[in-house]
């Protein structure tokens, strides 16, 4: 569960726009059968009334149909050890899977074994993440701000470049494709490559892209790095599990060009708007949306729980093993989309009310509409 | 002028120190006039006395010998309008410069004239994190934590995969090399690279990469994800001016790569202690530093003020003008080398006061030798 | 609901203690029959295994018996109309309260009725403060903390100097006292006190005074004005409902003083160890603890909702009228006790945290043991 | 010197007007002669240019004219033993003073003597405070809203309940009243109680107010404790060196009054537009300023270098000794009026940006205008 807070009154939000974001992050050819039996169970706790927020923080509870089979092991209070004894869910965790945070976890919080470090690193704390972004994308949706995610590799499997970008009436048809990929030959090919792995007991990782439309100018800051929208974008897709590298707009391939071909240059278009003749910064300079599409990517390694299963220590014996293997998903990169894409939701929530203010959407956005008409002819451009 | 706040009482710094870390800032093959007769001048304004940190925030100013030239120019006061009349160097930027923050920042800010944009975004205020990051490399090195920095690529010049890491006793050497590169002959190719990119009055970027060495286990979180190490670096190393991709470890690869080669196997080594087969993660699991050398990786863009100068809008007449162009840098990654270290730095030892708390070195020194002693025998390993 | 955040692993909570503490709050000659048939219903929804936390947030839910009654009209999810219309709870609240936050959060907010306001400005958030403050109290109470709150004043019936604080193992007593009251002629005063406004419709406020024992010296900083453990303290009291005023120590009276009437001399005691003639600054000098008795007090003004109704203007008709007056509580000083004890608790922990580090109570108490074992002989005092 | 974020730009500010707010931090009857020959010097580093901020951080440097004698003492650098030798104003500070930080200073850092403690908690910091809070209330000034301060007691000589409060335009008057006292009378008294302590060995403490006029309703929060505007003034007044005790408006007299005349009651004025019949609650409920003339007050402790020098303990000898005195003040209430007028202001400004935003002063005000023009008639109130 979780709390987001900072969150405008008048934001309209329901249980049912949450537990469709929650399905979203079930989707994608390559995911196990624990994706089909659990089910998200979700309740909002507080800070909404009838389907609007009401200016306090909002709770969110994500349960989980498979908690009945788990109560007694996870159990908050003490429970009789002779019952505990009995489960064999309840067995230590004694040999920690490579690529998770099991044995540092154990060093770090003094553990004696895995088990309560599995339990809160998992990546089913995303499911809350997602549950606070629906909150953040329907504020910013009110404001005219809306966010699209789709997979761009999987594996070595990438969409070619060029291909043009899903805007956000695209996104029921991205949903629907296996692997959230918006380009069909590529998607056919991604589930190839899933299957092929599927057979050689291995796991697939990959990029996805977030994408924001209907930005004003000027969010986050030149001014301190820990307000730049870039820092922050940075700070929460790289915080996601697994998630190993981050770039904004062409990344590391512009650091690979040279200047006259790496910046987005400043023109007048036929009615006369400022525009920009490329969008390789990703939206962003000068750590500021500049009004352009935003574009950020996120690269997520394979599953660390290979079905092939890698070598650790059995720390209860010192002796050499196999990782624990808890899981058949060969690939999660569809759902790690959606996921990034609730974490962009969150930081742009969280630039727009430090910029605009607001205690109201209705505030904010009669805010922002006063900055936008505010900004002189001379300088209008895209983004208003 | 930058403050530093949470530093521990006995802290070896002087403001030698901090001259010496500037210094090597201004290094680096392609760099123009300006980085030979500016020079910057070091002001320790509070926080140290007679070399030690007193627990205060330490306070550093650096300035410019440059300054003189602006007194008038950037006068916190007011100025006489005749005086200012006069000095061409007052002229108004009206010519928004593609790459930089200069248009989006009249917009945000209301400004007529681009001026107090370009002097606050300028990657001159580095020279104060790089400032700031000595402070805390002092006090990193006095846990026998250390770190270094290098180039990896300018433009597509590359370091090929499998070169050794420096180590804390090349960077003497490193600092000598022309472009920060550990590798012999990539440097000099890069050399070349540089040479024809200022022929054609290009610009070009690049990718650095900072290690760290000495770093305990458990640093960071796996709990929350704005307390995880990855999270942290990739929002201070994103946050500097320029860059545009960061990854933790083998990045970007790692998420092409099948599950079974993407992982660091736990296994033991030949004196019993518990390593991991090879360092792809970059020496960050479930958020945490594992003690194994921390490795992360910056992306910078080519410098956006390229002497072939692009296209913008002059916003004071509406017509289309090529952008402002006042410096004749080919490239600055060897510097970002030095700023990225300086933000690790700055990251790391506020992790470390995080976990280990401590108003005086020598409390904070104890503290990590009490985790480390009180991890049991089962789960010895390497960064102990 | 609530979570509270940076809890090391190992402490050790159920939800039987957290019950306890709700009860405690709940105490108090003076209170309204709603206080009898509402009970407090704890669930801890996340952070803690088998009476034990694991180092991740702590989330606990405390439900309410009465909630059946208001499950439609405050339904995160919309309801129908009609159903709403026939409930005479429903009715939109156009009355404001003189006292609450009704009127201006109305205005804030842009909502045309104050049941939203009233609803989250409500005192019986402090529930919430309590189950977390319960938390920290346990954490604090391994590492030998304790804490103590009693009432000082109802209105102007109040504690004559003088009289013994009482200690942790007074807090049954006091909890039995029909005020909260270590005095028992006053506790009888104070009831009396209570009676007598009962009759004539009127309402009391009062003061109370949280003690903290077995604080180490340090705990806070004379170096940031916001890490000060006095001004957090301030924060912390005055951020309860009805709170308008709090001292450290003699406080206010210390301010009619003269110079050498006012202080806490040092001197050595019959041990030869370094202690106090007094305890007028309540433990804290330079905004840290100082290792004597920790002491602040909270005056809370008269409970709002006067059964003499207040006059008003109901915001439907333009017309004066009476406030809303929808509980008959006398006085809720004693309950005002036990909550200013959870937000003591709350800042005293993150102050040991943050001095202390450890992700572990093991770790964090070895950390505190080796800071008191390392002064120096010379200055071994008091909280040694 | 500090730093002050978060500034707009636009803000008119230059060296002038700190050096007036600095001027009337040195002003009051009782102050030493150090007051005297010591004299502030301000440089403003960086954020404001030709007499307006730019938007970035706004660096303020307050330096000392008795400088140069404490150049080599307190020198960042290391300087030759020998010189330091020589220097009487080097000896070790052996002899820490009750009410002062030296003693727990010296355990908490690990110093062996009391120096470098005693120049960090120096109230000489709270020129830094008032020069940042100069910025703030220039801020303020732009938006409508003007603070002012005044004493209210000198040790138990008190302003008599139901004189007049000062207004804006008084502030003159009251800088040159001895006390900054508003009521004549009452002023005589301070002074003949400051000649009567002086005499006699004495300091004396007391209390001051800071008033705020012109608040729009709805800063602060009723939502989260750490967010009300009562929450964070309490913390900024109880932060101030030797501060003991907060009240906002009636404080302490409130929790003794009966609820039927502790609270402002809503009513309609001549004009039809809604006010309160008074102002106990010194313009907060719930949390939130309500447009009425915001009240705090703070009560401050005699200082604590008692010119009849208090018992202390030696600790390079273990001896019983006096207390280092080193300065002949005998009240600085009059000073920390103005501190505490700076600290409001910093808190008001902060709780302005939160609310309303802007990255100038033109949208920051556009956006307040906005708020007031579309609260509905039914609402409208003071502070609109």
């Amino acid at each position: 569960m979780g709390i987001i807070e900072g969150v405008p009154a008048g934001v309209e939000i329901t249980s049912g726009h949450i537990a469709d974001s929650l399905a979203r992050r079930r989707l994608g050819y390559g995911r196990g059968a624990r994706m089909k039996f659990e089910q998200d169970v979700v309740t909002i706790l507080g800070g909404v009334r009838h389907g609007l927020t009401q200016g306090g923080p909002v709770a969110i509870q994500v349960g989980n149909t498979e908690w009945p089979k788990w109560e007694q092991i996870m159990s908050a209070d003490p429970v009789d050890p002779e019952v505990l004894a009995d489960q064999a869910r309840n067995a230590p965790l004694t040999r920690p899977r490579p690529g998770h945070a099991d044995f540092t976890g154990m060093q770090k919080y003094g553990f004696d074994e895995a088990r309560p470090v599995l339990e809160r690193a998992s990546a089913r704390e995303t499911a809350t993440r997602v549950a606070m972004g629906t909150v953040a994308a329907q504020f910013l949706k009110h404001l005219g701000i809306e966010l699209v995610s789709h997979t761009v590799s999987i594996a070595s499997v990438t969409v070619p470049e060029g291909r043009p970008l899903p805007v956000p009436s695209d996104v029921i048809a991205l949903d629907a494709d296996p692997l959230r990929c918006f380009d069909r030959e590529t998607s056919d090919a991604m589930v190839a490559e899933v299957d092929a792995a599927h057979k050689e007991g291995e796991t697939l990782g990959g990029v996805v892209e977030v994408l924001a439309y209907g930005l004003p100018p000027g969010l986050g800051s030149y001014v301190h790095w820990d307000r730049r929208l870039d820092s922050r974008l940075a700070a929460a897709l790289m915080g996601i599990q697994a998630i190993k590298g981050v770039e904004v707009g062409d990344g590391f391939l512009t650091a690979s060009r040279r200047g006259s071909a790496a910046h987005d240059e400043i023109v007048r278009d036929g009615d006369g708007r400022i525009v920009r003749t490329s969008n390789r910064a990703g939206g962003i300079e000068g750590g500021m949306s500049i009004g352009d599409v935003l574009r950020v990517r996120a690269a997520m390694k394979p599953i660390a729980t290979v079905p092939r299963a890698l070598k650790t220590i059995d720390v209860s014996t010192g002796e050499p093993a196999k990782a624990h293997h808890q899981r058949s998903d060969v690939c999660a990169v569809p759902a790690a989309g959606v996921v990034a894409e609730a974490m962009v939701a969150l930081v742009l929530a969280e630039a727009v009310t430090e910029k605009f203010g607001g205690d109201s959407v209705a505030e904010t956005a009669r805010n922002i509409k006063g900055y936008l008409d505010n900004i002189p002819a001379s300088l209008d451009s895209i983004g208003q």
